[in-house]
């Protein structure tokens, strides 16, 4: 249920309605869009009747039931207006939000030595990117696979944001290391494999740092908006939904397929931002510029690809990894098209100061 | 199997070679491209040796074997040269090809009333289309669903065709009406339900119109493409092929799955032209804009876009289909991205004459 | 909807009732099951009041609505009286359906040679079998694969059944060559790459053969049963459903995933025999005789499975073929399995009377 | 790679072999099957002649390296030898396997309370099942659904256990749960969610009690065997594959897809015993018995029923869950099977003592 208020209400008038509310036992989360404040409540609001509710103050405008199995991460929830999600970066604020420029996120599948994740940071910021992607706790199918280096690679990982400035992205799979990978990281990142591994997301949605969720390989739109509930209702409200392909029953020619009808789909039901990844998507380096520009023009709010400064001998994902030179081309282009769509900035630079102040400055009324 | 002719090589020297190929029991079919001639060998080339064929002429640059089990539709088949289904239409020739402006197709689903379809015609062609769609004979999970007004819906489109100039794709769904089909439409469409019905795909294959081919539910690019073989190895060159929507676990807010990445797997692996139809795609007319403009920036040759005077009231697809406000607002936004990307003609008209002669032409040397 | 008709009621007031109801524009088919006659109407019944039609004769027991979109298919249709499919074979007569013995079909995907069709025939039948199953025209990916011998196939077939007495079951791709298949066939068949081809299931619906309808590839339940309804409605009652295992992610170990729980959820939907094909649902033989008797103990009413005297010389499907020697030890084993579920008779041969009269004899009232 | 032992080989020469491969970096896992023993090699074997091998002892028969990703879970690392896990319970050792009567276990979805719990021990125990289902901690789409009683539930379940002297088997969600978790349970289950969850298998594989793996919704066979590696490869050899139904294009009338064949294909890859849960495969207990038979017809180590004393009042799936006394009817129905095949004993009761020694006590030589 939300409750939306009359504009021109008082801070006092808010909080008393809010006081109300928690006597019945009821969370309220404010809101505060561009025109309208909105009450979002949350607890056991099947019982109430929106005229008590409405009785509450004559300040109230409208009473809206949320009928969808997700209501936080709805879009009623916060009456349309979008979450931005302000991660503050050695280099200043960057955004992500559907008023915003797209974001990019680059880097390796993990990091697998200083030279290499440092080098590798240069290299994508100089070509623009605001993030650094790397994997320190990587999620194989094999055993015997390369596994990341875990805490020594979250080390390394530190040193590249040290020496570049750019925002650190990477995965968290173990609640145990939950502590350590948000010591360093700016968006822990939550994997496919994972999507519904809920006791993590209760934790990722009890600490303070905004949570990259990937979309689950046959996680249907409805499950993926139900785990970013998980993590809204544990108190976290930065959540970054990541398209990075499903299982169909073709993989010979892509490793799994872009949903990227899910874009409009998710913007039609959430607040939240997005960001696809065309490198998991496509499994192949060759198709992911022509991805990453369909990405922009369905609307995405941010992206993740992966860059190597040598694919052929890249621990894991190689054959899906953009060269340095690859990358810094797709970002010209990238640019082009970004300023076509208004959602590239001059020079697509972290912001000093955020526009507007974090959203989880709001939170807990 | 092909060969690559040396440049420079005279008309009579190929002729000479090819007539030597027949006798061995092999179809040589020529390609023309910009820069090389190649002949493309058809039949059972499996026991031949490349140095058999190499010995023929010292004309030959190269014979080089197709690895893949589609042939003629195979990227290497025609050496890379992207194959141009040239249209002749009352307005004059329409180019479908990766180096022509997108074409776009537009109409209802269903034929259902002359005033509708000439109405229909009239607006989907002041916008800028350049092909009318609308179905005489429709596909129907429902026996008792509206099946089309057959034969009579088929005058009602050569009457769309004669008032407004514009070309007719309408679909076939046995092989007993493909006479009467082919003399209307203008382009011949295989429905998505009917892309492994091998008797049909064979008898279209026999004539002379082009030839829409609609993927299946859940065919595998691979079985798409052999489809698509079946009607080249009948004779037919003009093949189309069309994503419409795969289907996946998913189906709760689109009725099929986009898979946009078609599109750059399909260029790696063919020369035929592409379509995208973003209304069968997602089901949902609110969807259908963002996917339009995302299969223009992925780099689709052509769109099909169901339009309706009333969908509220139409008798098959309605939820899908834009009101020709929506369509002719979405002609003015592709038109902008299309030529950002410049795949759109200043007034996207047909041409006089085509730029190339038909590549129908070109079949049986 | 469908009139439940009380017991001891006339002949001549049923068919009182049947005659009001044409007025009205509705088909009435009537199913006398062991306890009750059942009327179904057929029709545009949706503006029908149920008082309307109890109001017509004090005999009537009960209206019941049909709240599916499948109606004749529909277990409430025929009141859950089970269709039994009678087919005449020169053996004598064959039932298929849910209180009568396990039917087995069996012989090679494709006839090659009078040798080999004759040979496996008189193998096929020595074990049990009571139909021959075998391949005139065959819907194959690959244009370049062998099509089947057609025309002369059929008459090899008839070689067949001359010289064995087995029913023959071959399949239909085109609605041209439905005459010379209904010719030689017992029982037709539709292949999944063509469940809807609608124009073939109406013209099979308008024959008078029974009709073997394979699930597609990636039908639901739903619109497999909208298929059988476009066969019904064009006045064929002699349905038989057969699933053959659907395309899903997994490819790797198995052609085609075999859902067994079709069984018991098409049992609650329908009154229509099934039949399962471990053959192709699996495509490799080894797993044949496994998923075979499973199908027997999830109450599939037949079995298809192929069966080829030289699988590794087969045209087609060699793969998935069982020799004559693992096919007469698999009858062994089913006979033990079908006894313990009471669906395997003595010798499990032809009857030759029908225990009842086919069911088609009823229909038209 | 493994080495198969000529047969009458002293256990000093297999120790010295062992010892020999220890000093190449290499770990030697023995398996003393019927008729062989045989030294799997764990470790990185990509490198090794096989006559290096071979050349260590004239008591070594055969040199076999493993072709497919999964190791210690294929077929060949125990020369064809079935794993069987032996768990003590209360009421006495309960052995998992190919050669062994069929195992059921039997319970809630959840634990509600501590009458609940023990009334239906105490009623499936009755009916003659061997393991109590249940869980504490509970993975549920949405984060408002009940999430299990988690440590209080734990309690629960341990007096259910006193009570009826049934093994417990019960979920572990968190690496941080799992010490808790596998105080009370007699094997430990991880979820379809939870089935790439790799951390998680990493821990279960470190502890010493068996080890249930759901199958993933859309994990192929392969990443479910290569799931069971990492708990092979962490040490723990008892692990049991347990297929609950996988996603697919249709869940209009069950839950999941039970992948039926899943049972043959995983005999011929593996030598771990299989459990079939056909509660959460359909998701409606009307399915139930018959997907129960079917399971054990396709050749089930093990079966896995939910239970509930009230399904309308369950706190989770209660419309999967049967009632005590559809159980027990079951149970009688399956008994019947069961012996048809072989798999089912007088009163299927757990032996005083294990056939066979457990197997964990041959890791490690």
């Amino acid at each position: 249920m939300i409750i939306v208020i009359k504009s021109g209400t008082t801070t006092a008038e808010i909080e008393r309605i809010s006081e109300e509310l928690r006597c019945w036992n009821i969370t309220p989360e404010r809101t505060e869009g561009r025109n309208k404040v909105v009450i979002g409540l949350v607890g056991d609001t099947a019982e109430i009747d929106v005229r008590q509710i409405q009785n509450l103050s004559p300040f109230i405008e409208q009473v809206i039931r949320v009928n969808k199995p997700f209501k936080r991460a709805s879009k009623e929830f916060r009456y349309g207006e979008p979450t931005e999600v302000v991660v503050p970066t050695p280099n200043g604020f960057v955004t992500f939000g559907q008023n915003h420029p797209v974001v990019v996120v680059a880097g390796p599948c993990s990091v697998e030595n200083e030279e290499m994740i440092v080098e590798t940071a240069l290299l994508v910021k100089a070509a623009g990117a605001q993030f650094l992607r790397g994997g320190a706790y990587k999620p194989r199918t094999s055993p015997y696979a390369f596994q990341g280096h875990g805490e020594s690679a979250l080390e390394l990982l530190a040193k590249a944001r040290e020496a570049t400035g750019l925002g650190i992205i990477t995965e968290v799979m173990d609640t145990s290391d939950l502590d350590l990978v948000a010591e360093v990281a700016d968006v822990v990142q939550i994997g496919a494999r994972n999507m519904q591994n809920f006791s993590l997301l209760k934790k990722v949605g009890a600490q303070g740092k905004p949570v990259l969720l990937k979309r689950g390989l046959s996680a249907t739109i409805e499950d993926w908006l139900m785990s970013a509930e998980y993590i809204l209702a544990a108190g976290n409200p930065n959540v970054i939904l990541c398209e990075r392909g499903i299982r169909t029953f073709d993989r010979q020619y892509t490793r799994n397929t872009l949903d990227i009808s899910a874009i409009p789909v998710l913007r039609k039901l959430t607040h939240l931002p997005i960001m696809v990844d065309p490198s998991h998507a496509t499994g192949f380096s060759e198709f992911v510029p022509t991805m990453a520009m369909t990405a922009i023009a369905a609307g995405t709010d941010s992206l993740m690809i992966e860059v190597h400064p040598n694919p052929a001998k890249a621990l894991s994902d190689g054959p899906q990894s953009l060269t340095p030179e690859k990358f810094e081309q797709l970002m010209q282009e990238m640019a082009v098209l970004g300023k076509f769509f208004s959602r590239w900035t001059k020079n697509n630079s972290p912001t000093a100061t955020p526009k507007f102040a974090p959203i989880s400055s709001t939170v807990g009324v």
